[in-house]
């Protein structure tokens, strides 16, 4: 039980806290917007931690949040939205530096498996398989009660496996990955090339329409709506498959906006699942839930990873 | 460093030695038919590890390898090639009641991953991917010194991952998995489709063609068997991509007859695993090897399951 200072590198927003010992709120937080006219993104970083830094305490450690891609091993952000100036961006050393304690880094899916783990739906797993499902699909894996992060920090990069070996691009550039059919992305991708081809459908052919725009058309009845949610779902069921058959977790925990769409994914998920796992014993309690932390996963995960760090 | 007891149970033979301390050569051991005319393999494999029980000296525990399906966390053998009265058979407890030291059990293809790191090709590695390529396509998986077992004991099931969700079918039943195109099953089965359908050959259309045959003809120059082979390899390479970004090891481990086909499966192997990784950096110092511990695999394997466990 430690005091730690925890960061969210986000797209939108920089977040920070200080967690002191069992407390699952912070004691002190803090955010501004990520964005800003002059390139000083660290200053500013530095600026929100002191304002945040608990006084009269010993901190412990500082757990850094990051979107992929990062290095962890070294701490380094690779490269994050928004802040361009970030480019193989040795951010823990720069901390350490400053604050005098150790720093950890890790990206956010990770993270947001190993928050989950500690203070979210995997409490009390051992094993879990957490899975991001928004504009991409993002991975984490805890197995034995330790995060996996793979020789060069790159391990559990689910979105990326391929499923259809000829199948669509993924933004990656890859072809058939899990990513390309069941993430938001991959919904916009399916319906917008049906309705180039014609398909008839309540939504616009001429403008982009967004998954979520999509969920709602599928609400109201639309055949190609409900498709493509359904095929985003068969292949979601093929991917958690496969990270059955290679991870064989007690749970699986889905975070992202996507994963909020109710039955229209998860009925063809779970038809999917069940058919695609290859021994019925992988689903014998086999517990399937949706993420607690929301918006904190990204503090909350860097905390965890602090706390683990010190172990 | 300990005396080991470990039984490789093979669908040919069982055997079994005594280990001591170090020394990579066993004190004892012997071997005996799988198959017998009388029901009693137990009392059998009873008799074969008595004649090898070290004498004068404390047996620490035993280590068992068997072909899967099995319980690893409840010893249990669930069924095993050429032992038919072993249905669901708790082998560890039988054997600990018996010798009265702790017993481990774990598949073949486990043992053969963590016998391989810990004596074989992936000594000095932390993180190992291993795979057996042989009539099935089976894995194993070592993350910081530690065996992959997973919330039931199936975790690393490799060969039972979706490749291609429209696929061929697998021998589990299930369509597209790495197997069925990889393994000298799917090598054979693809000769025998091309061959009916009219496809020319120096290969018997009305025989069954073995994967050794069909590496033969391919050797001789003929173009359906080359191909045959080139299939199998750039499959290999797409399961290969996908487990680098699910695991992210140092070392990718080959096992088994038809991963030693050479340049015929690894020139589209190599070619394939390439442009399909979907980040340049998983390669970086990524060591591809063979097995070195050949038939001893599942003995050095079970040795070293007993050790880890009694860590």
């Amino acid at each position: 039980m430690r005091t730690i200072v925890a960061i969210d590198v986000g797209g939108t927003q920089l977040r920070a806290a200080a967690y002191q010992h069992d407390q699952l709120e912070p004691l002190t937080h803090n955010r501004i917007e990520t964005k800003a006219k002059e390139p000083n993104a660290f200053g500013r970083l530095i600026d929100l931690i002191e304002g945040i830094w608990p006084k009269n305490m010993i901190v412990d450690a500082i757990g850094v949040s990051s979107p992929g891609p990062v290095d962890p091993h070294n701490g380094i952000v690779i490269m994050t939205p928004n802040i361009k100036e970030w480019r193989d961006f040795p951010i823990t050393a720069k901390l350490s530096e400053h604050f005098g304690v150790p720093a950890y880094l890790e990206n956010d899916a990770n993270l947001a498996a190993l928050g989950e783990w500690k203070f979210g739906a995997g409490r009390g797993h051992h094993n879990v398989l957490y899975l991001t499902v928004s504009t991409g699909v993002g991975g984490g894996v805890i197995i034995e009660d330790r995060l996996l992060q793979g020789i060069h920090g790159l391990a559990a990069e689910l979105g990326h496996t391929t499923v259809q070996a000829n199948g669509p691009l993924c933004g990656c550039g890859q072809p058939g990955h899990l990513e390309a059919f069941s993430s938001g992305t991959g919904i916009e991708r399916f319906v917008a090339e049906q309705l180039k081809a014609g398909r008839e459908s309540i939504l616009p052919v001429e403008k982009k329409n967004s998954a979520y725009t999509i969920a709602k058309a599928a609400k109201q009845g639309d055949t190609l709506s409900i498709e493509a949610y359904q095929i985003a779902g068969t292949y979601l069921g093929i991917g958690v498959a496969n990270f059955l058959h290679a991870f064989d977790p007690s749970i699986v925990i889905f975070g992202g906006g996507v994963s909020q769409s109710g039955p229209l994914l998860f009925d063809s998920f779970n038809e999917s699942l069940k058919q695609r796992v290859f021994h019925p014993r992988y689903l014998e309690e086999l517990v399937i839930a949706r993420a607690e932390l929301g918006d904190n996963s990204g503090l909350l995960g860097a905390r965890a990873l602090a706390e683990f760090k010190l172990q």
